[in-house]
């Protein structure tokens, strides 16, 4: 059973956790820091398909079937799946998810999808809705850039401020008994919209909807930053990062030394090109999965916030002189 | 906490169930037969906004507004607000909710998002991880011809096997006590795909995802169909709900003398020229939340299932040669 606490957060009393999970990952993301703790690499981000969506839509099937073989489990034993995507009506989630035959809720949360979908399936586990609950998500930068930007072909410049699409995925099983680290407490994330409508400066936009859910988890728990071995935010970038302690700074909030983002450790600025950093809705995904589990399992990361944001635009709603609302959706996981 | 009935139901059993509901609709719904039972009519479908986006936006907005003014809540008496549609990155639910300030879970079912919303909402609060959830969706007849197939300027000819879009939302509220009646189960959709690629009849796409649903929880809960006053599906219109009541009566499961489809239900087809009925989210949205729900209130209705279908497709997806999988969510009510 679920308990409130404070305002907002919501406390998990079932040992409800992360069993197992899997992030994967594209040739330039293979190329980066992260490289040796992807489960699966993908030095072509076609990965045999025709098309850019058809080859995402193939990056959640794989997510899903690369944590199936490392942990045994298969889609029987799963009884709810939950993913979303950025793709127009999330398609890649839909005929990513069709093959398995799992009862399916498709979530939209933009590229705070990956912390969504763990935030309602860990509910779903505690209140033993279901026993086993799988959280995937997926981007590819090739069906990004040519759904929100511009085709690749192109070859447009890119802003300084701009961030660079993950071609990746994750996929998490959340379950009681033999995890790997307990979710304790969640807290959902409120529209913050500040009035940014450039979209090549999506840091900005996110940043306060981070601060402002970072901010109420530790007042609902009466916690501080230096309670925590790592408060890990998803795609703000190197922009949104420093906007995001800058804001908890005025509140008296220091995060500075424990803060890390996820667009930030999976590429190289220096040498890749990357402009602010990395997005996307696989941008966390791959790395919570990989990379930050990996650290959880070792003993390194005891106690994690995750917290990724999303930004809730769509390209007819810039269009039509709408600014960018964003979300951030937190999770605090014990080891 | 919920229990596991059979293979994919799941029981709540903390007495919750929806407290307040309301269905807004545009002009052609207001000529139609459920004209009376609306909670709120825009004749205006532009709902004095400068495009159809807008619009579509605004009803979500118009729909929570509608539900507060009729059950006296306000944003504050609510702690999660589960709301999608079928605009490009669910656009009306982020827009229509960022004026609220509550804590945001994006929903994707496609059509099948009202009964998502409830199935998701209820969970939540039987869990207790909530006391009070919001459940919204809409549709629009324009955003969604000029997004899905042509803009409405061209007046391009319909098939006979194609719906029309609802321009209407819905919303609900759940809690615990002082319900109007109780969701007891309720049964996830699994991803049904027999390889339909007619995207002009979305019926014949979704109903084997209806009879798949509806099937799995009459096998789990072992009831009839005759055990319920009404068995009411989404959109599957005309040609949806003749395939329904076929696959089922296949198993030998006769529902023809209960079910009842919203898409068939909302518009009178001899004098709207709608073809096989209505669709979209808003169309089940409306519907249920002002019609059933008053014949709920009213005693007429007393156990009610309620599984809504959606599409899961994308315009890309079809131009790269996929068909078109459906999936159907359902809910137990009793009053």
């Amino acid at each position: 059973m679920a308990v409130k606490i404070g305002e907002r957060t919501i406390r998990l009393e079932n040992s409800t956790g992360i069993i197992a999970s899997a992030g994967i990952a594209g040739k330039k993301e293979s190329e980066g820091p992260l490289a040796a703790h992807f489960d699966k690499i993908f030095n072509d981000d076609t990965l045999g398909e025709k098309t850019w969506e058809k080859a995402e839509i193939r990056l959640q099937t794989e997510a899903v079937n690369t944590v199936f073989e490392k942990s045994g489990f298969s889609a029987k034993d799963i009884d709810i799946v939950l993913a979303g995507d950025l793709l127009d009506q999330c398609i890649s989630s839909t005929y990513g998810m069709r093959s398995f035959g799992i009862p399916f809720l498709g979530q939209y949360g933009a590229c705070s999808t990956m912390a969504q979908a763990l935030l309602v399936g860990s509910i779903l586990v505690d209140s033993c809705a279901a026993e086993k609950v799988l959280a995937v998500t997926s981007s590819h930068f090739c069906s990004a850039e040519r759904q929100f930007r511009l085709p690749i072909e192109y070859g447009g410049q890119r802003n300084l401020t701009a961030q660079w699409t993950v071609t990746g995925a994750g996929a998490a099983v959340i379950g009681k008994g033999n995890t790997a680290c307990r979710i304790e407490d969640v807290t959902i994330g409120k529209i913050t919209d500040m009035g940014i409508t450039d979209s090549s400066d999506m840091g900005a936009a996110m940043a306060p909807a981070a601060a402002d859910t970072i901010s109420s988890y530790l007042n609902d728990t009466q916690t501080l930053p230096e309670d925590y071995d790592i408060i890990l935010t998803g795609d703000l970038g190197a922009v949104g990062s420093e906007l995001l302690c800058e804001l908890l700074l005025k509140e008296g909030k220091d995060i500075s030394r424990v803060h890390r983002d996820c667009g930030k450790l999976i590429f190289a600025r220096e040498y890749q090109d990357v402009h602010a950093g990395g997005s996307g809705c696989g941008c966390c995904a791959s790395v919570f999965c990989s990379y930050i589990m990996k650290k959880i399992i070792s003993g390194e990361l005891n106690n994690i916030l995750f917290a990724a944001t999303g930004a809730l635009m769509s390209v007819k709603a810039s269009k039509q002189g709408e600014s960018i609302p964003g979300i951030a959706h937190l999770i605090h996981l014990r080891k």
